[in-house]
């Protein structure tokens, strides 16, 4: 068995998958280690089941509007959960095939490794009773669902995480979930919509990291229609008979379960990290270069989800690549920017683009704010309810950024981040097409204001040339 | 009552009304003449009824998916079909009315003239027994859907439009489609989800226009699952005691009723064209500028349907403005020419975008094909039918256009008519920001095989600067 490899990658998920595809470019001399069972996060308990779940709830959900179009016996519908969540594993094991066939399937054993790596030191790795030495290594051990010490050892057969509620026969018949960022609340809903009886509780006043506030609260009125939204407060728990309770300020439930979403964090415990002498931020994450992932001076790479940040398919495959380039290369690639991109596949969606409200200068900031109920085509879904508010930039007028919640606003929001990547000003994303009766037409609407707003703007700024302003701008719509 | 203005503007449709928008601006000595019920053909029986129908049918059609996802009962759903109806008649009143609400409503007696213009001159309309004189008149008199003379003779009690579909209190039995085009298709497929016994014939190969013969296949196939479509045939009719029997090449169905999308053209009879000794084409529509509008040396103008050309509501409000304007102003303003696009609400979607196939330099255009089969958020959705093309120009890898069935397609569209507005080329359009799991994929991956074919295309043409070409490249896909 060999024993001394140009570049040791540790984790088969997405980010070492795609560092493994720039590595063998160069070297077939690589080995991936992988700890657990195989297949990528978004595959096994990410993305992909947690869509399947709410795609399945999202149709359960609609015969509450059959009656209006004239679709008789919608009373009838039963949900089996049993079946439900059968259709979920189902669909979850094709996405894994789907992932292994094209991957580790392929890799003999000189190439897959199977179990936990630890460092010796920067060049040396043991898995199990195997000492392995790698020129570079690159580290992509993903996240794992955080649990509080105290939580797991007194309520730990009560709580269901992201990791393991679709391993579940049936559905709880009422859950608290605890912390409502995107995991929270995309399940929560989902929960609610196939039959569980969900409180949802946060100790933040946000609601899914939403920081507009217009879009905030629209956020917290449309899920409070479904199910209680319990904000502001830390959680409390203790059992009781029915199974927990859960105290938020002075509101209580009491429920079968808990759905903790409080976090997922780098899952780098196993790895001894501590060896390589370099410092560790407060999650143990070995500080790195954000650009070209590198450990310090050290020939060791971090990618995706166990370097941290927001956890994402698209920016584990690419710090995966930059990782796996940089482990075989002397001149490094650096991840380039792009603008940045936030969806939760709730109904409806909520999405923020670009430049978060919370950072922006609002003395030169315009903002549009167009409600989805007058919007056409949300209409005919019979889905208007939502918000969508446009950001643009007063002196070059390009647009900086957008928060929203409303139907197929997943949709916008690519739009938004494409002009936002493409520097485009508010007038000429408005000579961009769109056509007719669609959502895209809320984004004009709120383009037409915000081209309302710059060009009234425009004047006393022309008259300022030549005397005193009178007036100071202010914050618009603060 | 006055009898001078600055301006007529003959209809009061969506291109009518950007008009008047334009023409108030700089004057109020203007009249709006409207024939027939007042309301945009988009709001009456265009875009809107007719969505409102497919999102119904979409909704009914959901419950073949319902036992896959364990939710049972959905044999026991019934339409009906009376109540769905009133459902989409009750949405277009809305939609209606509120255009009705900021427009018509608010003009007094003096702006608004009910009845038929006509054309004494090119600056004088007889409205009933009024004479009006008018520095400038804008005609904006929309369409009306095509019926061959002949056929509205024999069968005209069996035929049934756009125009009077969803005046009807109940769908028909059975009924044959004339006409794939973009109307045909939809309402077609909409009927047959509502439970009508629909048969799809065309003369053309083409289902709706599509001249990707890839893409064309591709939609054949999809819809031919839900009820029959005959191509290639001319229609011959004949009565039956059944209805009508429909003849296509050697095929027959005996229907109950007709429904005729053979195209509709420009409403201008009743205007008496002749009287302008303006050189009309083979629809009567008068020969004029496509950018200014004007017809001829005339001060008179044409926008929206009436102006021929494919219908689009927005291309109608901006032809109404530049009217509008053009009326009113010296120097005239020109109708940007903005990147197709062309969507088909079907389900699932039918785009086109940019350059169509059948304009395309082969030589020198670099074909994508990327079919929704394997794309991970169309597989959740159930919806993972359908191919993507994009087509990029070899020299300047820009995107040049595309064609595509599948789900969601209308916001690729709305994406991909961005990139090419913005004269982007593949590897910058693989810059933009994706997130995971969108049906944005799909394009991604088409995108990825084009930089791959344009990448490994660009060694030869290097090598070419230094000897003489050793292959020509053949048109890719062809």
């Amino acid at each position: 068995m060999k024993q001394v490899f140009d570049v040791a990658i540790i984790g088969a998920g997405h980010a070492g998958l795609n560092a493994v595809k720039e590595v063998r470019k160069l070297t077939d001399n690589w080995v991936l280690i992988n700890g657990g069972p195989l297949g990528t996060t978004c595959a096994r308990i990410g993305c992909m089941p947690s869509k399947v779940a709410i795609h399945l709830a999202d149709n359960f959900q609609s015969r509450r509007r059959f009656e209006r179009y004239g679709i008789h016996g919608a009373d009838a519908l039963a949900l089996d959960q049993t079946s439900a969540l059968e259709h979920v594993r189902d669909l979850r094991d094709t996405f894994v095939d789907l992932v292994l066939a094209n991957t580790t399937d392929e890799m003999d054993d000189e190439h897959l490794l199977e179990g936990y790596a630890e460092f010796i030191d920067a060049g040396r790795l043991r898995v199990g009773d195997r000492e392995i030495r790698a020129d570079s290594v690159i580290i992509a051990t993903g996240a794992k669902s955080m649990v509080p010490s105290p939580w797991q050892e007194r309520f730990g057969d009560g709580i269901l995480t992201v990791d393991t509620l679709f391993e579940q026969e049936s559905l709880p018949k009422s859950v608290a979930v605890i912390g409502l960022g995107p995991i929270g609340v995309e399940i929560g809903q989902a929960m609610h919509r196939l039959g569980v009886d969900v409180t949802g509780i946060d100790h933040g006043k946000q609601l899914s990291r939403i920081p507009d506030p217009e879009v905030n609260r629209a956020a917290i009125d449309i899920l409070q229609r479904e199910f209680p939204v319990w904000l502001g407060h830390e959680s409390r728990i203790e059992r009781c008979d029915a199974g927990f309770r859960v105290y938020s300020g002075e509101r209580v439930a009491e429920v079968e379960k808990l759905f903790l979403a409080v976090g997922r964090h780098p899952h780098l415990g196993p790895l001894r990290l501590e060896r390589l002498n370099v410092p560790l931020d407060p999650h143990g994450v070995p500080m790195h270069d954000p650009e070209t992932l590198r450990i310090g001076r050290l020939p060791v790479y971090l990618a995706g989800d166990s370097a941290g940040g927001i956890a994402s398919l698209q920016m584990a495959a690419e710090q995966g690549r930059i990782a796996g380039y940089n482990a075989v290369h002397r001149r490094p690639r650096r991840l380039a920017r792009k603008t940045p991109m936030a969806i939760l596949f709730t109904d409806p969606n909520i999405a923020l683009v670009g430049q978060r409200w919370d950072t922006l200068d609002h003395d030169r900031t315009a903002v549009a704010l167009q409600r989805f109920g007058p919007v056409g085509r949300a209409l005919i879904m019979g889905q208007n309810r939502g918000v969508l508010r446009v950001y643009a930039d007063r002196r070059s007028h390009r647009i900086l950024g957008a928060a929203m919640i409303g139907p197929r606003c997943e949709h916008l929001a690519h739009l938004l981040a494409w002009a936002i990547e493409c520097r485009l000003t508010v007038e000429r994303t408005l000579e961009m097409p769109f056509y007719h009766p669609v959502i895209e037409e809320a984004l004009q609407d709120a383009l037409l204001e915000l081209d309302k707003e710059l060009s009234t703007r425009r004047q006393p700024k022309r008259f300022a040339l030549f005397g005193r302003r009178t007036a100071t701008p202010t914050p618009a719509g603060a």
